[in-house]
């Protein structure tokens, strides 16, 4: 039996917020469903932000209700804040994946108030969640950005990223998400951060979020894999390059990722053709946004046999 | 102490083969002088094939010259056969490449032969070598290409690998690479091979050579260290795409491997922005070649410290 990793795709919120065209709501749902079909099983399909901040997001109603027609879909979206949490369970989203920063300078441009004080916000959405029918309540993710390493203030301790884990894990977290915001992460530093957080949260699920600003990307999921952490973040195409590093890539590459993976051995899922397919909806979408992405320029290997089909053969 | 990883620039011979425009003599100098400054202690500065074959290599008696002049580098040369040999003998290059394919298919087109008589071809070219006084003789690797896969027959049996690393190794090779010529391999895989290489041969130096073609570059240089690799071909603005493949990487990228290395702890004695700089030769000589490259895209981390002066503070 293979093992199964669990995949999200976050290109339609981190992919999609630095954009500055909107990407119209019938092609944000075009992409979510064509995901799907190819067998993605969760997306990150929003963020609960106000408009005026992030006009990309504009339609999150929309979107988060579209995408939960979906059969078998998991929908979840981003939350900066309470008010963002009471919009997703007024939505019925699956799951808020609630995000702060290790680091103090980031987490004060960012959300405007010191890492603690978004403990304590924390600690108030899942006081709301608890209020709610079991049936209406969405999962809740602790999300740590700039967990390894941080724009204003580099190297992040490792104590840290423990510490607002824990507090995260206590403040009633369902699952977490350990997340190298700006792409400064190498294997080394992945092993470190992770085995430290899984040796004092490892009993709840802790998902790895990379970006390839710096090339790292893959050879971080494989350090994250040596350490035992089946579930990662990536977007289609690497949407979500930095805008103050031109061409510089964004979020891993969710196509790559797949093929790695599936060439390791591992179940993920998705068909790795259809999953290039969805590609197309993209790029006639907004012909302007910066495609990543080394598979779908090379194509699958001469004879490949996917990960299942060795595994039916076995 | 950190750990020293052995760097072989490989994009004079690797990258530029396929190119159809011919860099101009002073400039292939201007670039080995450059990176041979930033701290590159070997390059793969030509090929020893005939021009009507492969004209980007027309000069390559007058590059091996002009490299041999730069102090404390060691200059390197690909062969196909024994007259390459001889070529590289009458230069005086310190160190010859010879390359054979694993894949049957591979190699007859190639080379026009079975892998077979390469490895016989082989044992000539160190019975050649040991004629030489020992001051000028060259030192001998054996190259074993396609090792990870192939464009023609696929996944190439680790036995297969194996056996031919052994024949190479017997023949009288000073050193080994295998390399993932396609860009093929997975983390996994790279541990089968190289384990079962290391297992037989381990007594010689055995370096890794992957491509980036399908991302997974980085990530498979994280498994050959897992393995106790420590020597990488790799080049510089990843130089070396495929003709088939418009747009696919083709080699690792220099700077990005470095900057993963330094990263991680290892010493690689190149200066990060020093690398970086001998991209602008490159673009200058060569307006339309691809250039790939996260790191130069993106810069180093915020307050980032060098592996160098981190070992100098400890």
């Amino acid at each position: 039996m293979a093992q199964h990793i669990k995949l999200r795709e976050v290109g339609l919120r981190d992919g999609l917020q630095i954009h500055p065209t909107f990407m119209a709501t019938q092609d944000k749902l075009a992409w979510i469903a064509a995901e799907a079909a190819a067998g993605m099983r969760e997306i990150e399909v929003t963020s609960y932000v106000p408009p005026k901040l992030i006009p990309q997001f504009a339609d999150a109603g929309e979107v988060t209700e579209g995408a939960l027609q979906i059969p078998g879909l998991i929908v979840t979206a981003l939350i900066p804040n309470l008010r963002g949490a009471q919009r997703g369970i007024e939505l019925g989203v699956h799951k808020l994946n609630y995000v702060m920063s290790v680091s103090h300078t980031h987490n004060m441009k960012n959300v405007r108030r010191p890492p603690e004080d978004s403990i304590t916000d924390f600690r108030a959405i899942v006081a709301l969640l608890r209020e709610q029918p079991a049936g209406r309540r969405p999962i809740i993710c602790g999300g740590l950005s700039t967990a390894l390493g941080c724009s204003y203030e580099g190297r992040i301790a490792v104590s840290q990223v423990v510490r607002y884990a824990v507090q995260l894990a206590e403040a009633g977290a369902d699952e977490l998400v350990v997340a190298d915001t700006v792409g400064y992460a190498d294997p080394v530093q992945v092993r470190a951060v992770f085995k430290a957080v899984l040796a004092e949260v490892g009993h709840l699920p802790v998902a790895a979020h990379f970006h390839d600003t710096r090339g790292t990307g893959l050879a971080n999921v494989g350090a994250a894999l040596d350490c035992g952490i089946t579930m990662f973040d990536a977007s289609l195409a690497g949407l979500g390059g930095c805008p103050f590093a031109p061409g510089a890539s964004g979020n891993i590459v969710m196509e790559d990722l797949c093929f790695m993976l599936d060439s390791m051995g591992y179940e993920t899922g998705v068909d790795l053709q259809q999953l290039i397919e969805v590609r197309k909806i993209i790029t006639q979408a907004l012909p302007d946004i910066p495609m990543q992405g080394a598979l779908a320029r090379a194509g699958l290997p001469q004879g490949y046999v996917t990960a299942a089909a060795r595994a039916a053969m076995a």
